[in-house]
């Protein structure tokens, strides 16, 4: 099949990836290539840190893509000879205080009734685990959450696909895609993962402003830190090169994503409170990008219900969950451009959930805007 | 005459563009123009904010040389076509608690003795003057303390300037300059502006690290800010574009100059208290570069007393001064190609005041090497 995918953040690159891998004929479509909240993304595959009330689809979701992380993450570097910095030691839940460990149980209730091991920490073994800790009240160690370096992914996956990623700006045509100067490509399906800009096709998706903070320093903990400092949420993710990545914030709205002083003092500030021996660390880049968010915090994967001469196939809405979600996004993506079906841990994503017409087309914000 | 000025940063500039004006033949040579201190300065031109006891003689230079900046700026800027925005607003010299203020009166008694205008303002009265800023214990308005953009003064000489201005790394010769190529550039004088980088050719010169951050924002102030917040030293300096500039450290170490997340942190967590309007702003770049610091805090003007065929003059150890001190330093460079003459307020500042033998060639690096 020749399919037409729009965006190349490590979502699009990956389902491109898949298709490539199966025998299809792909072109992936992006201005900016991994330059989108992919480039500020941590790299997290941590859906049990993640865990929330109500969640549980989503924490299923995210279990059955984090276990093909260590298979998918070996063959992209076998097959690109990029070393993505997969880094399997598990992640420390950290509360500062007593206020911030009582919030990271809530987390810890979700994980018990869906049976995902942890094991809790007092203050002692924590710091036996982690020696760069301050006085913290406790943590607990989740051993399944892991980390990649998607920056490294999407070279690995754009190092793969080679001239099949076009630098242009596509628009979704009844039967393929369209560019600025009015040309087309036909193809037989339309794939969308064009992250937060999904929101002018997808009314159902948001932009969540993200701001992460690149460090190097010598000081820096053995394994990803997720925490709560005084209530502020901080994580500290260690990478190859002594690299640090401190995230991140969240903001809901629209304007431009640039990182504020309020946004940098604060995500710096519990950060160098939970390891003060980041003090000292080299502040190398600051970036903020917009997340994909949707209502129920979940993906929008599958078939758009809008009559067309092609599949629009919609892979849009990770929020902060597009790395961890990449290779089983791919694998739903591949199995509905060949079966027409999807996986059954992916159903509850489908985009008809919120109703019909989650598509909107160019013609749809004319009317909207003569309305 | 035939000159060659190596370093093309603010003071480098500077004299070249001095001299081209007075008919001489100049290149100057920088593997990145512009790129060194200036890139990070503040630009203000603020002797009286600056004053310390014991430091009157280079009170007098500054106080000299922010008295051509007018001129200089308004020619600077007709000749070139850059408005390189210069701000006479003055500064506010801010106390933010009464230990604050306390530090604040020492710079107003050296100021006192000196006749330099300044006006004490309560806190009722700061505030009006400033309404962005929180409740501070007092301030001082310094009328004469102005501020300029290094960027654009850099770019201005540098358009003037043209292609006198070479890319390449360039050493002091007995007759010129020589270049890693091993080929020469003869000339009748060598005027040596290399800033902190300076200090493999004079020893007393020593790098000392500066941190400023660009915010872009509403809420900030209309003229300068030079502050104590609770004993920590931070100025907020307004530009055009809506740019604000944050800074700055001094930390003393010779490794690479990198912002760390403790000075971010300090300078940010300051600005903020001292402008609560800043919280919300863009963080648009961190710049870390060294300052090229003296035993005495003040330049070395004049020629060095090294046998050569040449006279070797030099125009560095400029610390937080370069730009307030370029017009000032370009004009007793050029006076010592022409006449062999220091104009009297420069005097204080002969490289032979640290002794003989300021500056080390690669010979005596070797010697003391095999020493």
């Amino acid at each position: 099949m020749r399919v037409a995918v729009i965006g190349a953040g490590i979502v699009g690159l990956a389902c491109a990836e898949e298709l490539v891998r199966c025998g299809h004929d792909v072109r992936v479509f992006d201005p900016d290539p991994g330059g989108g909240a992919t480039r500020a993304a941590a790299g997290m595959l941590a859906p049990a840190g993640e865990a929330w009330h109500g969640e549980t689809d989503l924490l299923r979701l995210g279990v059955a893509s984090a276990r093909l992380w260590p298979e998918y993450a070996a063959r992209l570097q076998a097959a690109s000879g990029v070393d993505i910095d997969l880094r399997t030691a598990g992640t420390l839940l950290v509360g500062q205080d007593h206020d911030d460990l009582q919030q990271m149980r809530r987390t810890l209730e979700v994980l018990a009734t869906q049976g995902i091991a942890f094991q809790e920490l007092d203050r002692r073994e924590a710091r036996a685990h982690e020696p760069t800790l301050s006085r913290v009240a406790g943590a607990t160690l989740l051993p399944e959450d892991h980390n990649v370096n998607p920056r490294l992914v999407a070279e690995a996956l754009l190092c793969l696909l080679g001239d099949r990623v076009v630098r242009a700006r596509a628009t979704v045509l009844d039967g393929g895609v369209a560019f600025a100067d009015g040309t087309e490509f036909g193809c037989d399906a339309v794939v969308v993962a064009t992250g937060a800009e999904a929101r002018s096709l997808v009314p159902q998706v948001r932009p969540v402003r993200g701001e992460t903070i690149r460090l190097r320093g010598a000081d820096r903990p053995s394994r990803v830190l997720r925490a709560r400092v005084h209530g502020e949420p901080v994580y500290v993710v260690p990478r190859a090169g002594g690299e640090v990545v401190v995230g991140a914030t969240e903001e809901e709205h629209a304007s431009e994503p640039v990182a504020t002083l309020g946004a940098v003092v604060r995500l710096l500030h519990a950060a160098r409170t939970l390891v003060p021996g980041l003090e000292s660390a080299d502040v190398v880049e600051i970036t903020a990008r917009h997340r994909p968010g949707t209502p129920d915090n979940g993906p929008l994967l599958g078939v758009t219900d809008r009559p067309g001469a092609v599949p629009q196939l919609l892979a849009v809405g990770h929020y902060r969950g597009g790395v961890l979600l990449a290779p089983l996004t791919a694998q739903v993506i591949r199995a509905h451009v060949e079966d027409g079906e999807i996986p059954a841990v992916a159903r509850p994503f489908a985009p008809s959930r919120f109703g019909p017409h989650q598509i909107c087309t160019p013609a749809d914000h004319r009317k909207d805007a003569m309305s």
